[in-house]
C-alpha cells in the first residue's frame, strides 16, 4: 500500500539518511568505522528516529531541529543489537554473519561501545543547539532511555541464566516495556515532541501510546521468529534456543499438559538437550497443538486496538498533516502485520 | 607521605563517595544494581574523578558543581573495566574475579553498558543544572571522550587481533593518549575547569599536561604488570599473555637478537604457544636480559619531568591551595612511583 504512492515523511527519510552517514567519520581509523558503520548500513525499518521526526514535526517543530536525536536513537539502537548479538550467540543479523561471529566478541564489544559513543557525540551536538531547557529535558530522555534499557536486559538475562518460566502475561509485558518500548517508541516520541515544542509539550501523554505501539512491534517481532519465512534475515526460531520468554512459550508452558510442559522444558534455552533442529521442531510443534502463536496473535489484535484508540484520543484535534498520516499508517500496517504469516507456518531449522 | 597528614581534598573524597554510592539505585532491580555496584565497590585511586573535582576548585568553581560530571568519570572507568575484563579475558581485578567471570559474558556486557548509561544519567542531571554554554561544552567533552577512547580500544584490539608487533614508542604513545589519556587525565582536568571558570578557562593549555600525567600513568601500570609483587590485585603478567603492547616489550622486541626476537614472538599474546607460567617466565628473563623494563622506567622519569614542568608552567601564577597541593602531590607521587618496583623482580606465574 505504501509502495503505491510516496510515502509519508519520505522526505525526512532522505534527511535521516544522509545524517545518519555523516554521524560516521569515513577519516582517521578508516577501518575501525567501516566496522561501526556496518549495521546500521544493513537497513532496517529507522521506526525509532522516523517517529521522533514525525513527533517533532506534529509538535510544531522543522525536522532539522530533532535530526541529531534522531540519529543518536538509530546509533544506540545499533549499538544495542551489537551488544545483543553478543549476549544471545545470535549468529544472523539482517541477512548476514553478527558481529562478533565476524570480527570476534572483543572487538565487537567495542564496536557496540563506539556506536554509542557516536550517539552521545550526536547528542552532544543538539544540546549545543537546542534551548537549555530542551537541551537539559533531551538529556535526561536519553539517560532514562539508557537506563531502563539496560534494566530490561538485566532483567532477561538473569531469568535465561537461571532457568526462570515462572512468569505470566504480566511479566512479559513488564519486561517488553523495560527492554523495548523505552528506547523503541516511548522516548523518540516523547523527544520528538519535546524538541518540536521547545518544552511545551505534555509528553506524558504520549506514553501509554507508545507502550502498546511498542508492545505491538515487539510481540510481531517473536511471532516472525517462530515463523520465518525464506526472507526472515536473522536467526530463525532463534528464540527458542536462547531461552527467549515470548509471549506464545508462556502461554504454551501454562496451557501444556504436565509431560508436554516437561518436554517443552527439557529443550527451550541455553541449557536445553538435543540437536537443535529438533529441539526447535519439537517446540513449534507443541506451540501448534496448543494455539500459542494464535494466542500471540489475538493479543496483538488487542493491543493494536489500544493503540489505534490512544492515537485518536491523542491527535483527534491535529490538523491533517505528513507526519500525521507516517503515524496512522505506521499502526495500521504494524496491526497487519502478522496477517502475512497467518498461513500454517513451515518451520525452518535454525 | 600522604598518610602522614591530611590528604589535600579529603573533604572532596567524602563527598565523591557519596554522590558515588547515590549514582547506583539501591531500590528497584535490587540484585541487578549489586552486581553494577560491584567495580566502583571494589575502590580504586578515583583518579579521574579528583582530577576533575581539584581542577573545578583551581578555576574558581565550588566541588559540589563538578560533582555530577566527577561522579560520571568514575562510573565510565568502571563501564570500560568490566568491557576491557571480557574483551581481555582477564581473571582478577581488584583482587577478586572479573565481571564475566563470575557471572559470564552475556551479564557482563549488559553490567558495562549500565554503567555506562547510570554515567550519562549523572551528566544529565549536570546538564540540567550548570549554564547552558558550560552544560553544551561539557557535553561534548564527553561525546570526545566516549569516541576516543574506543577508537584507542580499536586499534589496540587490532594490532592483537592481527599480529601486528612492528611498532616503535611513537605508536605507543599515540595509543595511550588514545586509550588512556583523554579519560583518564585530560577530559577530567578540562571538565572540571570548564565548570570551576563557568567556560571561561581555556582549556586546550592543559592537554599536555594532561597527556603528560596519562602517559606516566599508564606506564607505571604496564610496569607493575610485570613486576607484580604479592600484593598485586590484578592478573600477574596477563599483559604479556593478552598480547598487550607495552613500552618493555616494543624495547624488547627492537633490541633482542633475531633469535631471541622469535623466542618473544613465538610465546606473547592470545596466539602463543606454550604453558601460560612458561610463556611469562621466558618474556620476562628475556626483558631483564635486554634492560628492557630499565628502559621504560628512564621513559617515565623523563615524562614525568615533562608534567612537572607543565604543571609549573600551567599554575605558576595561581595561589596556593589544597587544589594545586592535591595536583603537585599526584604529580610527584607518580613520578616516584617506579622506585618502589626497582629492586630485581621477582617473576610471579600468571
Amino acid at each position: 500500500m505504501m509502495a503505491a504512492v510516496t510515502a509519508p515523511l519520505a522526505g525526512e527519510r532522505v534527511l535521516l539518511e544522509t545524517a545518519l552517514r555523516d554521524a560516521i567519520p569515513r577519516t582517521g581509523l578508516v577501518r575501525h568505522y567501516e566496522t561501526v558503520a556496518d549495521y546500521p548500513r544493513r537497513g532496517g525499518k529507522r521506526m525509532r528516529p522516523m517517529l521522533c521526526l514525525a513527533a517533532c514535526r506534529l509538535y510544531g517543530g522543522a525536522s532539522a531541529d530533532a535530526l541529531p536525536a534522531a540519529v543518536a536513537l538509530e546509533l544506540f539502537h545499533n549499538a544495542f543489537l551489537v551488544h545483543d548479538d553478543v549476549e544471545d550467540d545470535s549468529t544472523r543479523r539482517r541477512g548476514l554473519p553478527t558481529m562478533h561471529k565476524a570480527l570476534g566478541t572483543a572487538r565487537a564489544i567495542n564496536v557496540g561501545d563506539a556506536l554509542s559513543a557516536l550517539a552521545v557525540v550526536s547528542v552532544a551536538k543538539g544540546v549545543r543547539c537546542w534551548p537549555a531547557e530542551v537541551a537539559g529535558a533531551v538529556s535526561i530522555e536519553f539517560a532514562h532511555l539508557l537506563q531502563r534499557t539496560t534494566e530490561g536486559q538485566a532483567t532477561e538475562l538473569a531469568w535465561i541464566a537461571e532457568d526462570h518460566y515462572d512468569l505470566d502475561d504480566g511479566d512479559y509485558l513488564a519486561l517488553v516495556r523495560e527492554k523495548t518500548c523505552w528506547y523503541s517508541t516511548v522516548h523518540p516520541l516523547r523527544i520528538g515532541a519535546l524538541i518540536g515544542s521547545r518544552g511545551r509539550a505534555d509528553i506524558d501523554r504520549l506514553n501509554d501510546f507508545g507502550f502498546y505501539l511498542g508492545a505491538v512491534f515487539q510481540i510481531h517481532d517473536d511471532i516472525e521468529n517462530l515463523q520465518a519465512g525464506p526472507d526472515y534475515d536473522k536467526d530463525a526460531l532463534g528464540d527458542i534456543l536462547e531461552g527467549k520468554r515470548t509471549l506464545p512459550l508462556l502461554h504454551l508452558l501454562r496451557t501444556a499438559s504436565p509431560s508436554d510442559r516437561s518436554l517443552a522444558l527439557r529443550v527451550i534455552g541455553p541449557h536445553g538437550s538435543g540437536a537443535p533442529a529438533e529441539r526447535t521442531a519439537t517446540v513449534r510443534e507443541l506451540m501448534d497443538r496448543y494455539g500459542s502463536i494464535e494466542y500471540a496473535r489475538h493479543f496483538v489484535d488487542a493491543l493494536s486496538g489500544l493503540a489505534l484508540a490512544e492515537f485518536r484520543r491523542l491527535f483527534n484535534s491535529f490538523p491533517a498533516s505528513e507526519a500525521l498520516e507516517f503515524l496512522f499508517t505506521l499502526v495500521t500496517d504494524l496491526g497487519k502485520r502478522t496477517r502475512r504469516y497467518s498461513r500454517p507456518a513451515r518451520v525452518v531449522p535454525a
